[in-house]
């Protein structure tokens, strides 16, 4: 491990909290160079839908390098990306009745986030962007700007411009209606929020927590953009693709965004992402937003055969079933272990369990990576317990991970009563 | 074709100026989906220094998938990773003596200038950056700042914040010294000019039109940033990885920038961007920038693979003296057509010929594409054609792509004297 | 008439409302050229405290005059200087037990305001500021940024930079604690509030509607302000100077501000503005903010002479008498026209009438400049009709003043009632 | 003095440089409370061109106070209004065949200058302005962000946004044309400058140094803001009202600005600023810029009195054959003393001697004032003494005021050749 202390930047993050040097993976288990095998509930932040070297995309690319399949292109056509727009259209959008142009951005969601705001601001000649208390977006300026969390803004290189941050559904308490307190901002010409040219949301805040907007109140956050002209943008890079049970995370409200950020596990494990532009939106001249990676023809290809998971609805159900396992399990959790005041809070396969005391959740992950499981903290203060395995997980795997975290708090709170009793009979 | 129109973004650029299905490539060859073959002179801007489908990076890819190891892993520790930072320290830094940290940003250029400005004005608390006029750094909000175009650049989200531009070497006329300008700037209390807290700088402005900075600028520039406490941020992007004949372009000059940003070749034509810091200056918090794809494992593959071609001189040696035959081959044109009034600049293997007549530079670019040959322009008016071949091409097939510009040209002057003739005729 | 509008820009306003040419005034009585007479109910928005041409102030300016007293000295100290100085030390400052700085900022409510703001940044280094729905602060880019109405912001010249608007008192329904959700937005590290530097507050928004915060609140602000190392700028340029009955509008709460802006009357009609400065945070270097006529000396004898009506609580009394009168007034027109649906709020001699239907707050307005008393309106929709006479009015004008609203109101609701029923009954 | 510590900011300023209490003032000549006269080279910074308490003004002053003239009546038309209207019409514009709108501004030149680029930046829909390096235009957020000099700039509270710095006529050595490099910029679609709203320039930098555009260079702006469709704004705040020896200081260049701001001596020494606007440019919204002292009768009156100076061309011809004698004089001075290295720079009365030892000239100020002149500093790094005396100054105190400075160099450069000539004796 040394060598990663020498030579990569202190900035490096996740290798602090797993630190064992992978080597292989396959479905929803890593391997260590020691052999050591682990369950995976952190998917590589979403991006791993699909599982680790899923076969079928292996083969895909593996037949793909040995044809000389065109690697690197820029934006030029390929047939490695006409299969991709095909499937994509045929797969997911014609069977939703979605009218999108597909904007291949740099391979990375903070930039289909930066061509999203980019492109409201320029179609709307107004330059406020409205976004929502714990949101997350990405880490380039643009992005960065829209994010709410302080650990990533110093004073010195933020760009506060031009950014309004509202309460997301469920802020404060239940009395309070944020929507009704967005509306009233927009009506009253003094409140000082100037007229955004568009709203972007998670509809399930992923880093921020775990939060969960309601069906209801992404209506009601749809109903508004449309009454006062602005447009709505789905941030879907980490809770779309399937995440939710449905494709995208809005198609339960029925909402029809005007953009849709995608990537993750659009690329199914490699680095892709994409813009969803409503037709008449996309008002790009050629070349405005470029980069070098655009169109990452092995994400391509990988994409094309993971997009084959969407030809039934076998993946969906499969979804929404180990989600009622997930929510059971977690909620058994919280009952069991009354003293961490757990809240538990989720849809699909994206599962939060919330623990009060500051702190108590850290050492809850670590003694799970060392029971043998993966799993990540979300939250402003690292608060929540995130389980995001892969979709593609099997039962059993996904009871035996569970089963990791309910025993790894069961030794943290049996220790710590054996501390306290033991210090209380000195 | 059509499908690209029906289901892209108008924002696609390449694609309308190489208006075929690219199938398959092969070192400096691209074929497409007809069986047509074509030279390639524009490498994936600068991302395909080691050529199309280098066999032996494409071999170590697939066996790497074959043996199911780790393609995502967010910032963790894998074995890829372990791989190429030693190879990377070993070939590249131990060599020159040259202590940075690496730090792996989101796999787009882009990023890697975005990361280097944030830390550049979080380690000084001083938001001013000094870009150059020409200067093209990526096109997210931070990078776009930063870069001069004023195509890329709408009044409704361009960041004008904190971004001062200057001068680059040889912008205005021989007499006027830019750097004695920036030093009276920065001299002058009352100058307009706030200390930024870094300059950076492109050593070749690729985009920008082929414009070379001479050694003796960049050493009074790096000298300058010195004296005024400013950090000096190379941005080797584009002709970074071998394209000036060193491995960085910065090499010739002697000079030790604080931050060097590498994206493109680095990857072998996989996404990856790096950006190196002086270690005193690695002063991130851990996590403070991330982004999904910032451990892109295949790429560390590739690129291991690839940094094989600087244990020896042999590349270097290889592209000065294609440097020297492409030099010489495109002043005999300059010579050839004088009706062009052409200009030739460039350094290693990064050429331009700019041509002064507007809108001829795009003609010639179209009936090389005619001829089998992708060839693309730069500069603010696209006056420039850019000749970038892979760094591996053969001589033979560089003289052929020359040949090809060399018959272009000779065409469209000689259909122009016909058109005339004609007229006159009437 | 008509040379105001050959000569004098568009931009003008209230001679557009009160469309006669007035030739003198005296105590709360206006008088145009043809020799007609209006009460003034307006005041100077809040700078004719003392009432128009003060006798003993004007003695003072006229024999100030007389003796060649230096009119203009930039920041020179003056003799002028020098008794205003000690006037307001002793009978504002010592007897309420302030430990306050001055500064002479230009004088402009606006240019005190951007001193504030730039103070405070500067002090804690953090350049985020808070404002208030419907705040109104000025309209020089600092000031505005912090002005809620949208009708002074343009996409191309607002700075929407640094600035956080969050609700004012009463903004939303009872039910709704506004410091609770400020709270929460500080305590949450991912609510996308940047720390502020400071927080600018109008204990009673006049412009923006006359919108009275609580004492409860005022002091929950200052609370908060407290615990989060935030500074507590208090905006009180229209209702200081005794406009509440006391002489900061802030006293009542028994809040200690860090800064407290004053302009309007401080110069008893003639152009003057401070800042007031905690000793402690008065950080300014010598001339960091300086402005030709920040030591108008004129203002500075008005001033000294004005500031004798402090000397005693009479005046202090006096207004809140005449505030009861105001506010019973206003209570029993509003209970007399109920079709009005009138609010009344206000404090001291600070008062409006809110109208809910649109546009018929102008129209009283109008009718009531055509029955002899000047009266402005106030709020985003102008809906508001404010009472704002000076302090020094006397009894009777106050009650003949109310007695036009009173008639007016009767006049346009009788007129209205003859059109409905000549419309019925054709 | 004491009270000027306990009871005033640390930001005052000249009280520092000239230490002691003036009581009164006449002509050019201020008296301090012991009776002691001082002549005054300083004029206000530009406010006093017809010296101070002008016995005509002080009348006019006092009879508009005695019949209770409207004092302070925000925008409401007035007597006074109109009068002043009516006399800068008559006496300025037509007779110079101008046909501008007069918008009366806050009290202050900044807030004229906020006026000028916010309506720029409206009228063109564009939000960036070139300034010029040494620009002084004010320090609200606005004007603050135009003006170069880094005292006034701190990183927490500078907008850097939307401006961008050029250099000046005569920045560089003699070899460099400054307006072919903003040429260059402006026809160069990627220099990094985006097409400015407006320029805005002094024709003399006072606080940068007195540094003298000269009429070429001016015709040359004028020309390329046409071409280029960018709105000229002059600021004439300092250097107009005669200060030039024309009513403005563009005259001699024969240019039309599109804007000018004026403020300082349009007043005859009370707060006073306007903007004057071209006609067609006259697109402000009714009251879209307001403040409460934006019509200062008392100035008005002032003003108008003073306005009669330009009945005839009398004191234009005064101010040239003083400006004669001036310049001659500090010649003479610089000739005299070659050790100064003094350069010798200006116009009309308005002169600088620059005094290349840092430290030095603000001994000479500190020595003058001992002697019995007020005298100031400007430029960057106060290298410059400001010969800015009242314009109806008489010839006589003209030459006593320059020979206290000719004195009061002897006096140092013969103290400390004393002082050399002690230590080598030692």
């Amino acid at each position: 491990m040394r060598i990663f202390e020498q030579l990569e930047s202190k900035v490096r993050g996740y290798v602090r909290s797993f630190p064992v040097i992978f080597e292989s993976s396959k479905g929803a288990t890593m391997t260590d160079e020691t052999g050591r095998e682990y369950i995976d509930f952190f998917a590589g932040a979403g991006t791993l839908n699909y599982g680790h070297n899923n076969q079928a995309i292996n083969d895909a690319l593996m037949a793909y390098l040995q044809k000389d399949g065109v690697v690197h292109g820029l934006d030029m056509a390929t047939t490695a990306k006409k299969e991709f727009l095909t499937k994509f259209s045929e797969t997911i959008l014609e069977p939703r009745n979605m009218e999108y142009k597909v904007q291949f951005t740099g391979p990375t969601g903070t930039n289909s986030v930066e061509s999203a705001i980019k492109l409201a601001r320029m179609i709307k000649g107004r330059s406020n962007i409205v976004a929502f208390t714990n949101a997350y977006h990405g880490l380039t300026m643009g992005s960065l700007a829209i994010t709410g969390n302080t650990f990533y803004r110093d004073e010195a290189h933020i760009s506060r411009s031009n950014v309004s941050f509202l309460p997301f559904d469920g802020y404060m308490d239940d009395q309070f209606d944020s929507l009704a307190y967005f509306r009233k901002l927009l009506e009253d010409g003094s409140s000082g929020l100037d007229l955004p040219s568009a709203v972007i949301v998670e509809t399930i805040q992923a880093e921020g927590g775990i939060n969960v907007a309601s069906v209801e109140w992404l209506r009601g956050l749809a109903q508004l953009c449309y009454e006062f002209d602005i447009l709505l943008i789905i941030d879907d890079i980490q809770v779309g693709n399937g995440r939710s049970g449905d494709f995208f995370s809005f198609e339960e409200a029925g909402i029809k965004p005007d953009m849709v950020t995608l990537s993750k596990s659009i690329g199914a494990g490699l680095p892709l992402a994409l813009l969803l532009i409503r037709s008449d939106l996309d008002q790009w001249k050629p070349g405005e937003h470029t980069g070098t990676f655009r169109g990452n023809n092995l994400a391509f290809v990988a994409s094309t055969e993971a997009l084959a998971y969407w030809d039934t609805l076998e993946l969906s159900n499969a979804v929404r079933h180990k989600s009622d396992i997930l929510k059971a399990e977690l909620e058994k959790i919280a009952e069991k272990y009354p003293s961490l005041h757990a809240d538990v809070r989720g849809r699909g396969l994206i599962y939060g369990l919330e623990v009060k005391e500051l702190g108590l959740s850290s050492q809850i992950s670590e003694r799970c990576f060392e029971n043998g499981l993966i799993i990540e903290l979300a939250g402003a203060d690292d608060q929540v317990i995130k389980f995001l395995p892969p979709l593609i997980i099997d039962e059993e795997k996904l009871l035996k991970g569970i089963a990791i975290v309910d025993q790894s708090i069961g030794e943290i709170l049996e220790e710590r009563k054996e501390r306290m009793s033991g210090e209380m009979s000195l």
